[in-house]
């Protein structure tokens, strides 16, 4: 089933989607090169949203969930890069320990954790699921909705590593966003690759950080294509120690988003768009969703209830939020079935490896869909391959949009591996 | 359409099925670990014939055309591995040069050229196709049966690199296995990849030293799995200088014939296989499928027309065999719409992306079915995926099958690369 593309028609998405197609070996060189230097994280998705005339990421998650909405088609692109990334970053494992979130009761979450253990066993590793939750004491069989169970250990620490009974991982993947800070079991681990590193967890991470890098690499990477790097780069702003809960912290969002729609309102009239600007207001560090504010005038903030400023204040697991980020606000305008979709692109080490379509029957399409309520949908090869064809029609192929949306999404990865150098604790200072 | 595996139900084939399928992070990790010591071949396919009681590959080709028989669902597997490829070998490449083979007339092989232009072009290469033929004086656009056209162009040589008017290539992938030796064009190339190298071509290359190398490869691999590595050993012999037009030559053959055939008969009884043993005999370098004999006795020789054993004698452009293999002949028992056919598995860099089955109806299953008359049914994942399936019954899953395969595939590649090595005429001793 190719999901209905209602973009698929005219506009600028189409020239931006021809522009990419056309340099397909210019910019796959590009990435290359930018490995050469860079490491990419060792795997990443991105939430992408298309609003006709602009294509953008507006989440890039370092430890995501949800493999369980890929295809069978797609897993032996993952698998092959897995292999891949264990060839480069530890040859000689034989041992992988997952450490997963917390949500021992949520049967999605488990059948991501299924799908993830399926992977790496495919690529040749002994994977076993350790859990750092107070409700695992001992090993748990979980069922899963499609018959098969998982078992979730408790994590073990024992001389400076972690590991299971009579299981000692050389290689360790983080499959937990560390929101509620980092765990001490999980520190100053021996002779144990942890991957990603903790500084990826949201404790350190900060999507103003994210966003400031990805403006660097579209400003690069429009130079290399020649388009204007808006088209690709939704504008932002931050606001620091806000309290909002006092009036004066208040005001100083309200000023900062009257300037971010200005810049929007700028860049519409530029480009001749007729649709109303609005921000999006979110925790500056990790949320799963939560805590997100789509906002058309900066007086609506006047007129918020209390209680949303008041979880807005407190993201997943409780932190408060003390930093806003105001990210300019990108329309999705594709559809599947009638609900608003946004495609979310899966990556392993620097390697596409598959996607789908977030989908919300009960939101707008200038709405976060992250939310509950959502669905997933294979993206568009459920007989075709992921592999751009050109001499296609611009809009027309949806392996060419998806093509597209694999670039946005490893621009997006490359800023990720910018911002985990520029916060590596362990970097070497060559000055 | 997933091909009929008449082996599929019983037999020790199964057992090995189960063995290497229970063994799968175990082999994976072996790989690894063997491929940080060697190089694998740029690209690789091997034929492989499976017997039910046996499995092994008896040809291994390191310029693989066919390529054009890969599915569509295939190739983002051959384009992630080709990108991998390229970037551990020469990430800054732009410009990528096809040397093909001088069959400008076959549209298979076109088409072939056709492939391997859109693989490499989807992994970010510009790639052309210059032609040493001197048939190519200036560029040729040459129509394809699906309605596509490639170019071939004649290829230059200036200040010791080649490429083509316009076009000066970083990297050369060679698809012509120098049969009739290496031109004096592709010599000594100043600061240009040329993959694979030259001692990969049958000017160099020898059968008899592949087979010592994969024997070596298939012992330990054997206890890695704790099998006797017979169950994927063609066992072979070599007769040197031998003159097929004397009758001294034919004598040398016939003793050595009937001491492999001895050989196989002990195995056969060991293992109570009610089939009659046979060899192959073939020249011990490169052939199209030509020259190769299927012989159950060595009298059958003796009876030979002078003009069968002329046609021995001579192989693919006209070279004269001065030595021939003989090798234990592989019964195939696979089946294809009643045809008997041989899987074919196709590899870029390590990685395993894809394979079809060779299938002949007109010939037996002890003979090649490398010859005019063959066709090629697409291998079992039409929509399905070629990893494996831990928990199937042992047969009865099309992809543990080709898993199989694979590994057996790669041990035929890792052969090579040790082959390779031997015979590098730049490699460094370290004695």
């Amino acid at each position: 089933m190719v999901p209905h593309l209602i973009t698929a028609l005219t506009g600028p998405i189409n020239e931006l989607e021809q522009r990419i197609i056309d340099s397909m070996p210019a910019t796959e060189r590009w990435f290359r090169l930018e490995w050469m230097e860079h490491t990419p994280p060792f795997y990443t998705s991105v939430d992408i949203r298309n609003a006709g005339f602009k294509l953008a990421p507006v989440d890039t998650n370092l430890f995501p969930g949800g493999w369980n909405h890929l295809t069978p088609e797609m897993l032996p692109l993952a698998v092959q890069a897995a292999m891949a990334a264990i060839e480069k970053i530890c040859p000689e494992a034989r041992n992988l320990l997952i450490v997963p979130e917390n949500h021992t009761r949520n049967s999605f979450y488990l059948s991501n954790l299924a799908q993830l253990q399926r992977i790496f066993n495919m690529a040749g590793l002994h994977v076993r699921i350790g859990s750092i939750s107070p409700d695992v004491k001992k090993p748990l069989v979980m069922d899963l909705p499609n018959g098969e169970s998982i078992t979730l250990e408790p994590l073990l620490r024992e001389r400076g590593r972690i590991g299971l009974k009579n299981f000692d991982p050389c290689t360790i993947l983080l499959n937990n966003d560390l929101s509620a800070g980092v765990p001490g079991i999980l520190e100053d681990l021996h002779a144990q690759y942890l991957l990603p590193p903790l500084h990826a967890g949201w404790s350190v991470r900060r999507k103003s950080k994210h966003f400031r890098s990805y403006e660097e690499v579209t400003k690069r990477f429009g130079k290399v294509l020649g388009i204007d790097p808006w088209l690709i780069n939704p504008l932002f702003g931050k606001c620091s120690d806000v309290d909002l809960t006092s009036s004066t912290g208040l005001e100083q969002l309200q000023t900062q988003v009257d300037t971010l729609l200005g810049k929007i309102r700028r860049k519409y009239k530029e480009y001749g768009i007729n649709e109303k600007p609005f921000v999006v207001v979110k925790a500056d560090n990790g949320t799963h969703g939560m805590g997100v504010m789509t906002v058309r005038d900066a007086k609506e903030l006047a007129a918020l209830q209390p209680q949303t400023l008041a979880s807005m204040a407190v993201s997943k697991d409780g932190q408060t939020v003390h930093d806003a980020l105001i990210q300019e606000g990108v329309l999705t305008q594709e559809r599947v079935h009638e609900a608003v979709a946004e495609p979310v692109v899966y990556m392993v080490d620097r390697y596409v490896v598959g996607g789908f379509y977030r989908i919300h029957a009960d939101r707008g399409s200038d709405e976060n869909l992250n939310a509950p309520g959502a669905g997933f949908v294979p993206l568009a090869f459920h007989h075709s391959t992921q592999l751009p064809q050109p001499g296609a029609r611009p809009g027309a192929s949806a392996p060419n949009r998806f093509y597209m949306y694999g670039v946005v999404a490893r621009l997006a990865m490359l800023a990720a591996s910018y911002e985990l150098e520029a916060t590596d604790p362990n970097a070497e200072v060559y000055d």
